[in-house]
């Protein structure tokens, strides 16, 4: 009997990793934007040395939350405290489980009075939707992501979203403004001038360097990207196409795809039962080496994801009581893995090992799934974290990922990554038979900084180390 | 002074060469049709082990050429002989210079009396068109293709245009019909019921398995292409993503890019003045080790791209001349090079090697270029061919490259190709500095199959051989 929502899918199913383990839905897609406008090297060698204009016109959902009530469902819904949160300002939002376990997070902006928007991926902007139902005078209004694969049918938006970010962004923005700019701190909002139009801006940056986030009315789309790419030429901006995008986080340490945690707490079986058997959270792929029966090993708190510093209990919020009684001192803790250059080579040259070889490593973004969990062991071969975001960063010529480890584990650590999946692999649509192939990687921070020599820690926790 | 067509252009730039090996158009892009549906390893292996769906319907031009003199047109520019040429056959139409230069290549289709369609890429597109317009009775009408990067702009075209091929691709078919199809020969062309319409068919195949290329008007693209889908899952059909497509030809053998040879004869400065400053002939990029000054050296002539047995002396043809001068005994041959694993590994491995590392070898496409043009040396250095059409089959789990080589080169013998460009790299905007490397490889025949170590003639020419 085919399922009506996704309660009923899960109860049909059984086996709620292997359903996610086992989706069909194949790798997750940064849509319509062209994949390479130059090519992905020099994309990502621009937002380092000179600009970039990236383009999340399509691959984020925006929330849009109008209401008396608005201020009310964030702050019932987010770890983050709305005590300090004026007009023109913006948080990184982040929703909890009624266990503790993050349902994901995005950028919320305070717009005007009682006005926010969310821009995000799927799980919160469903959760935002269905708690603002719960007897909330607020309007909450999706407008999707763009189809993964238009296939040459047209796409609208409600608004395009551009960043100009890179060392050269703010002579570019200046340029484009006509003048000087104020900066103001991060993550506040103001308004810039483009093409003789005024646009709302998003004070943001990239490694230090000043850059905006900028939004406008959808039909502008074109006439905006060629002013700013205009103007940036002289300052070497250069438009980022979809295949680049997503590895600019390898750098800056955000880790975009946490499983949201919302598949096992009795209090989110209405929230199950309303969610479609067709939707994100029905379809997502879970891809990577580490396998548990139970899906709530694939949770993340917030300490785990970098997000503790958010969590403040000034406020009553869905979550709150599973987050009190967590000690933050034995949280793992997020950091980057810089991968070791020959084991990365070896896995690369999988395609002509013999059969069946390892899983493609994809580049410049490595991931093979929704959201990716791939095991962290030490010498012993225990699991001390979990590898959740992988791919390779031509600036540093390094293969990268964002993990998460336990908080024993030192910065210059050598630890393995298992890359791939046991068994033969999963049965994803995305992935085909291969072998798991242990890479040895550094711990290092996040965002990434080369972990210097004199911090290399080898051998630790070798069980041959004297 | 900006000029006003390739001519001007030509004259201003005095150097063909430089002008195409610098060329700011980035890599030849597949549009439309999405980049993977499940992934390009799996999308390969159908082609091999099941049945695939290709979409041709965005990716080349289609020529709709009708009226009286419409069978002239094409004699007089065409090396095929037009003696044989009846209503639903087609032909493999290969136009030269008057040098003897091929063009291009492409299908010619005899669609009715005096009606004919030809389906390729621009410069014979261009071609006919400009031929077409001297003094012939005939509509000579391009279709262009899609454009490279839509980015979310709706996208129509005449036709919709699809191959169901592969080992299972006849029972999908006459599943489809609705009972038997007569398979007909190769390159013959008839009619099938696809949902309730009859389309055309042209007869192809695959590895000597029957298949059909299949075509329409473009409102039905869609609802054909999901009828397809659906019945043929039950035979493992899959869809082929835009990334997998072109490596098809890796096994096929055909060389789907040679340089258009209309840079030179005096006899086309006419045709030069006609084609636009901003077309393909302007702006193709050229890619590869080879570099010589003359624009000559890039173009091929009918024996080197194994078009020999097309040549057909029983009409006049532009270029006839210049064909009867060449013997072909003493041409290049067109040839698989089957490339070493190990010398793969490190290319591939080069993302992480010192920098600048060497030219990214892209999966399964690996070219760079419009036209792509690798000096295949022997054991001495000596240039003894040009490998044209590079990248990976995992079906042979092989890096395969599709080249011309001397005739005194053996199926067997172990040439170099040389990866990557001089002087650090192009200035091309799809090329980042890279160094050099030589790889290894096996000539073997093409199609591609494996040459067996019996075969193996490892030294061949070598200096250091006694």
């Amino acid at each position: 009997m085919t399922a009506k929502n996704l309660q009923e899918l899960l109860d049909q199913t059984g086996d709620t990793v292997g359903m996610l383990r086992n989706s069909q839905i194949g790798t997750y897609i940064y849509p319509v934007v062209p994949s390479e406008f130059t090519n992905w090297r020099r994309e990502q060698k621009a937002w380092r040395d000179t600009a970039v204009l990236f383009d999340q016109s399509h691959h984020m959902y925006n929330t849009w939350i109008t209401g008396p009530d608005a201020l009310k469902l964030i702050s019932d819904t987010g770890i983050n405290s709305v005590a300090n949160f004026p007009v023109n300002m913006a948080k990184q939002f982040v929703p909890v489980s009624p266990e503790g376990g993050v349902i994901g997070d995005g950028i919320l902006f305070h717009l005007s009075e009682d006005s926010y928007v969310f821009v995000g991926r799927a799980p919160v902007a469903n959760w935002l939707e269905f708690q603002g139902s719960k007897g909330y005078d607020v309007e909450v209004r999706n407008d999707p992501r763009s189809s993964s694969r238009p296939y040459g049918n047209a796409v609208t938006r409600d608004v395009w979203r551009f960043q100009i970010q890179g060392p050269n962004a703010w002579p570019v923005i200046e340029k484009l403004h006509g003048g000087d700019l104020e900066q103001l701190k991060f993550f506040r909002m103001s308004e810039m001038n483009i093409g003789g139009e005024k646009v709302r801006t998003l004070r943001h940056g990239m490694a230090g360097a000043p850059g905006l986030e900028i939004w406008g009315p959808y039909e502008s789309y074109e006439k905006v990207r060629d002013t700013i790419l205009e103007a940036g030429a002289e300052f070497g901006i250069e438009p980022c196409g979809s295949r680049a995008y997503s590895s600019n986080t390898l750098e800056s340490g955000w880790i975009p795809s946490p499983l949201p945690a919302i598949y096992t707490a009795e209090d989110l079986r209405a929230y199950r039962e309303w969610l479609p058997a067709t939707g994100y959270e029905a379809t997502a792929a879970l891809a990577g080496s580490f396998v548990s029966d139970k899906i709530e090993d694939y949770y993340l708190n917030p300490w785990e994801l970098g997000y503790g510093s958010f969590v403040k209990f000034d406020h009553d919020f869905i979550g709150r009581d599973a987050l009190e009684a967590i000690d933050p001192a034995t949280q793992r803790r997020k950091v980057t893995l810089a991968w070791d250059d020959e084991d990365l080579t070896k896995v690369l040259g999988g395609i002509v090992s013999p059969a069946p070889g390892y899983q493609v490593f994809d580049l410049p973004n490595a991931n093979y799934g929704s959201s990716n969990f791939d095991s962290v062991v030490d010498a012993d071969g225990t699991v001390v974290g979990a590898s959740l975001f992988t791919g390779y960063s031509a600036n540093e010529r390094k293969g990268l990922s964002l993990a998460t480890v336990d908080p024993n584990v030192p910065i210059g650590a050598e630890v393995k990554v298992v890359w791939g999946e046991p068994d033969g692999g999963s049965k994803k649509s995305n992935v085909e038979p291969h072998e798991q192939f242990e890479v040895r990687a550094i711990v290092s921070p996040a965002p990434y900084a080369e972990t210097a020599r004199t911090e290399y820690q080898g051998g630790w926790r070798s069980a041959s180390a004297s």
